[in-house]
């Protein structure tokens, strides 16, 4: 394409061939479309053996992420792992996206390439097509809603609802690294360039841009039934936690000495001076899985996981519900845990 | 509820209440979701004998709607209209629907609900659900995606891509009773009321804020197979004709004498010294069907769509593709039919 039709403003192309242009992309494993873009509605074959899952994710901009520390690419990079990851929490597979997309008028083609570049590279990864969209203008920000669509075999699907007093509490991955990797990003928006520690930020930065929905884990653990409940984390492990207690109705106890962390996490902490573990409590983004096993599941669970090398860490325990939410600290102290969820209307 | 909680900030209730406070308003008929709202996801139950339909659509402040001339009842009311519309365009039955919505942050809760009150109340009428959502603060205008869901049976969905040379072009109600009430509230708001001719107006402004979801006729047209192609009119006659004899790979001649006009239509053009028919051929946003018709179905549909009452007129017929769109004017000339779509990019 000549550099003059790829920095065309969209004006000049209209909606129909950019919706064409784009399609191609994704994957086109799976069961493909009956109908799919350019008619009013897709028509998708739904196999008679699965419940059909569906979630839908807003990211608008200057609330959700801003153009000063993440590029088109990586905006779509990571609206499509956050959408993966909600059909991974519940242990679903993923099948099919729909994008609605509204973008600020001076945006141009080739921009408005990188947003679905980004969005198609987990996509594609994890056999999900394309199926529906819409693309409108903005008289300002740059605005973003996904659906995805998933399948789960009947009563296989993880809720949020079903953790019992005596569950252990299981995280996979390490935590804190989103949250450390946007503070490097905002720290070298403002300051420049860190120079030493350039394995550890390349880390924190790389979780917090490009996370890994946890699609195998979730499936592995609805297939074997190992998890009473899950959420994935996105609002920071106490806010979760919180959300999972109050929909199974139970508290919780988890162990700050127990919470992974990265070696990445605890060298960049060190050398800024701070402590890493508020990151890996409240820190949002993570889009690690947050589930509750039954003891009598724990072995099977481990050894299964082992095998397969996903890591999962028991981080503690579900108590009953008046106990509420609490942490043992380092020091052996019992704390009440004060959720600091990302709240979207606090500003 | 007391006033000072109705005027509450949506910072001071919270995502969690309000995604509670909002489903009750929809249908409860047809089958439960499996899990609904405040989940990850929600699971739905999806009969084996239908194929899956969904749709996206992207409603963008001073893009597609002004809150000059629509109130927040109005635009939610009109966004499940344009999506209950396209399932009927599929001729499917709407099912299930997710709202994603960022609010400007001065917005308070009484605004938030009557978006959701205007919203539910189609939804309500054709037995649709909400089943998720999501909702985000905007630091500038108001956004709204929507996702639908529905259902039909298989090979029986209407697309734009089946008509054929011969068929005949028919379109249900009347035309351009939108854009007309659309040009009456924007008259209204920079010049006050108008006096006379009340009731054309209150009809016109009725069409534009209250469109109806032709899901009977939808239905109809694929369960006896009258269709070979279908869409709803959202971009205008002659840029919806357009799209249907692009993905047909068909012309399309049309009589301007055989336009649907009402008889407000006609009263409010003839008060307002203007012609009604670029309204009938160019105004968005009708949610009426464009749909073609195989000759030998003709009298077999004309009887049943009369036997129900639903108003369709025939106003043309296909063509061969190198014929492009044409319209036979009223002195007998025939004429291009040069398309005047809604062009999201064009400004």
């Amino acid at each position: 394409m000549p550099p003059s039709r790829r920095q065309a403003l969209l004006s000049h192309i209209g909606e129909f061939q950019l919706i064409q242009s784009i399609a191609r992309g994704f994957s086109s494993g799976g069961p493909s479309p009956l109908i799919g873009i350019g008619d009013d509605a897709a028509i998708l074959p739904h196999p008679a053996s699965a419940h059909l899952v569906i979630s839908t994710d807003l990211l608008v901009e200057d609330i959700h992420f801003s153009r000063g520390t993440a590029s088109l690419y990586d905006i779509g990079y990571k609206a499509a792992v956050a959408n993966l990851s909600d059909i991974a929490a519940m242990g679903a597979t993923p099948t099919y996206i729909l994008v609605a997309v509204a973008l600020p008028s001076p945006m141009n083609y080739h921009d408005w390439k990188e947003l679905y570049r980004g969005l198609s590279v987990p996509c594609k990864a994890h056999g999900v097509q394309l199926v529906g969209g819409d693309t409108s203008a903005s008289r300002s920000s740059l605005f973003l809603a996904i659906t995805i669509l998933g399948q789960v075999k009947p009563n296989h699907g993880l809720t949020r609802g079903g953790a019992k007093e005596g569950d252990l509490i299981y995280v996979s991955g390490t935590l804190g690294n989103s949250k450390a990797g946007l503070a490097c990003l905002t720290y070298q928006a403002s300051h420049g360039k860190i120079s030493p520690l350039r394995q550890p930020i390349k880390f924190l930065v790389g979780r917090h841009l490009r996370p890994t929905p946890r699609i195998a884990l979730g499936r592995l653990l609805s297939s074997h039934r190992f998890a009473s409940a899950a959420l994935d984390l996105s609002d920071g492990l106490s806010g979760d936690l919180r959300h999972l207690c109050r929909q199974s109705r139970v508290g919780a106890l988890i162990q700050e000495s127990s919470l992974p962390l990265s070696s990445h996490l605890i060298a960049y902490a060190s050398q800024m001076n701070v402590d890493p573990v508020p990151w890996a409590l409240h820190g949002g983004e993570e889009y690690e899985l947050l589930f509750t096993v039954p003891p009598k599941y724990q072995r099977r669970l481990e050894h299964t996981v082992g095998q397969l090398r996903i890591p999962v860490t028991a981080i503690g325990v579900i108590t009953p519900h008046r106990s509420g939410l609490r942490i043992t600290q380092q020091d052996g102290t019992i704390q009440k845990l004060i959720p600091q969820s990302y709240a979207h209307f606090s500003n």
